[in-house]
């Protein structure tokens, strides 16, 4: 094929780490493609990338922020340039009870502030996982579970994904064939998968956990994406096993990952657990983004916010979704109700060599085959719309039909 | 004895975490008696806490600070507000390369930026500790390492610590008969001994570590604290062995323990691993925090900044030391070149009875229990000077000399 790039891209996709002195369970930490290929972005601005999970960064207002940045260093330098509670500023933590969860128990004891929700996944997986637990997750599933909990060894299940949700009769099959004791879900617009569960099978599904006492891991990373504004019910708000459950939140999609915060819902029985490792693994949580997101909630027009990050991604949505259909009419996607991804399925190409074309073309997505532990999904790829100017995505789509046509013919 | 305190003030101090389903690990998960002290004085003010290691908040300027914000929020927001390379800002990077390590060496490729450098210890321990490693440490030992080591349950030894750095002969004891597999310092002016290692032993210790094929991990938090400015060469410096070498940096004492950061020298062979370990920890470290802290060391002058915290540290420690010398004359401590503790002993107290005597009385240190896996050390107490104001460490020393004569008499 014609490559206007001098160099021929390749990205390896397997775990390639040295064979030197380490722990064991090294042997089970995993790379991900995806900061590889950000990498890669990062190095050579020619390449379009539909691959990271970027929020868009003008969607917060400089004026507010400049605002809030001033005050934060007159008024509460003293307090944000400290150490901290290893639970996380109590200010930010009401607000994040009284905004940004709907589990009917929650308190602000309940809430520990983590360093992006990521860190949840890696403290759950600390506290939960070793060779003798059974983690149950979501086919395919978000990469940075499988990251954060895979070095500490778990058994892993999968429940094949339908666009509502999990597919019930395998649910209920694993569950009553294996005592499982951890699920992992993503049910809002999931990473990848873009498929959110209905209300219905939230509803199911809680009444099913709690009968079968499996701790439940929620995490909401994407819960207020929704291009039409609606809010999901969480699956933990139809729980009936408080003490089983655990909610993770993050202020990167809604506010900026830049700040580097989110939060878990941590039953009472498990706190002190909880802000033990979380003590073990940092200490606390950056003090000052503490303080200027708590100012910054207190000062924005956070509904005003909210529509405008939801009407902003639901307008890239379409226009990723209309130029896929009328460059690449064979790509088969389900147009989803919220988040920054589509994902797409290209009939009849190998993963990799795909992958490999599309970056010596100059454009970049992430291949499916990263987001499953079973299923091969190498026709899927995962593509983000938050990031590219419409006019990159227009370039973009037609570099991919033309490797597309050139593989396929 | 008269408490003007209404309640009588109980630290428990064993790990008491609750009996539930959770991993094998989570067993050797340590809580933080300081941790528990520090929360203790946030909610009651009227305690005098020589008890936290908190910085004086003072000591950066906020004239700077304000200018900084301004120009990361005006210039650099596309940037400081996304996600970011798991290894770090390269531009900090660099600058750390440039102007905070002696390790021959480094380059901005050898340099991880972790938040805090607590994160370093856990990424550190997550990839060489297991059931199977043999670690020795320091006695006594910064209580943060342990926390951090614990739950990996590596099998720990200790070194007793001279005044000068590690007793040579125990320390060649323990690595010919055992195979030592890393070994945990702190070498300047230790937390909590305040003890710094001599040149001499820096250099032999690099040799012997060398010839045993020990993998070193010198934490240097309190590197540039030294009263009179002087900086030690690290032990890293002496080494040959370079793909054993780590070391651990922090911003928390030079700037602000605010902005969370510190960072690891990670040799060329883990450095991937190193990467992949910190990813599924937390993705990457506070964008936001990492271009301020860049901007920070461009635009301050950065060797006066030292010399102010240098000379503001010096003159509390000789505030604090000539207090317990008037109205205690019976404690014993080394005077140390640099840091923010003292290491006090108080002949003939029962550690328990006289910590939770002192929070009855309104005055907070840490017991000296806490720092060690082998030593009782029941009559040493860790006293840090860098926080109260001079008139409150008098009327805190007073408090603690009525409870030391109320209990020896």
């Amino acid at each position: 094929m014609d490559s206007f790039f001098p160099f021929c891209y390749s990205i390896t996709m397997d775990t390639e780490l040295p064979t030197i002195f380490s722990a064991k369970r090294t042997s089970f930490v995993r790379t991900s493609v995806i900061r590889e290929i950000l990498k890669l972005t990062v190095e050579n601005s020619d390449i379009l990338s539909f691959a990271g999970g970027l929020p868009n960064p003008h969607l917060l207002s400089k004026d507010i922020l400049s605002s809030v940045m001033e005050s934060v260093v007159k008024d509460h330098s003293r307090f944000a340039l400290q150490y901290g509670d290893s639970s996380g500023y109590l200010a930010l933590r009401t607000q994040i009870t009284e905004k940004l969860t709907d589990v009917p128990w929650v308190t602000s004891d309940s809430i520990s502030i983590t360093h992006g929700s990521q860190q949840g996944l890696d403290i759950l997986g600390k506290m939960f996982m070793d060779e003798e637990t059974n983690v149950l997750l979501e086919d395919p599933v978000y990469l940075g579970a499988l990251q954060a909990f895979s070095p500490y060894q778990p058994n892993f299940f999968s429940v094949p994904m339908e666009t509502d949700g999990p597919n019930l009769y395998w649910l209920e099959e694993i569950l009553s064939q294996n005592k499982i004791h951890v699920f992992y879900i993503n049910p809002s617009y999931q990473n990848p998968s873009t498929y959110t569960w209905s209300v219905e099978k939230r509803k199911q599904i809680a009444t099913i956990l709690d009968e079968k006492e499996v701790i439940l891991i929620e995490d909401e990373a994407y819960r207020y994406l929704d291009f039409l504004g609606n809010v999901y019910p969480s699956v933990s708000s139809f729980r009936e096993r408080n003490d089983l459950t655990f909610v993770l939140g993050s202020f990167s999609k809604i506010l900026s990952p830049g700040f580097r915060l989110g939060w878990a819902v941590v039953p009472e029985v498990y706190r002190s657990l909880f802000t033990a490792v979380k003590q073990g693994n940092d200490l606390n949580s950056n003090q000052f983004s503490q303080v200027v997101v708590s100012q910054l909630l207190d000062q924005m027009d956070w509904t005003k916010h909210l529509d405008s990050i939801q009407s902003y991604y639901y307008e890239k949505q379409k226009i990723l979704s209309s130029l896929l259909k009328e460059y690449i009419p064979e790509a088969k996607f389900v147009v989803p109700e919220g988040g920054m991804f589509l994902w797409v399925e290209f009939p009849d190409v190998l993963q990799k060599e795909m992958m490999n074309q599309c970056l010596a073309s100059g454009v970049a997505m992430v291949p499916g085959s990263e987001f499953s532990q079973v299923s091969k999904l190498s026709s899927y790829f995962r593509m983000n719309f938050s990031f590219l100017e419409k006019e990159e995505m227009e370039v973009g789509v037609k570099r991919i039909a033309k490797v597309y046509r050139d593989i396929n013919t």
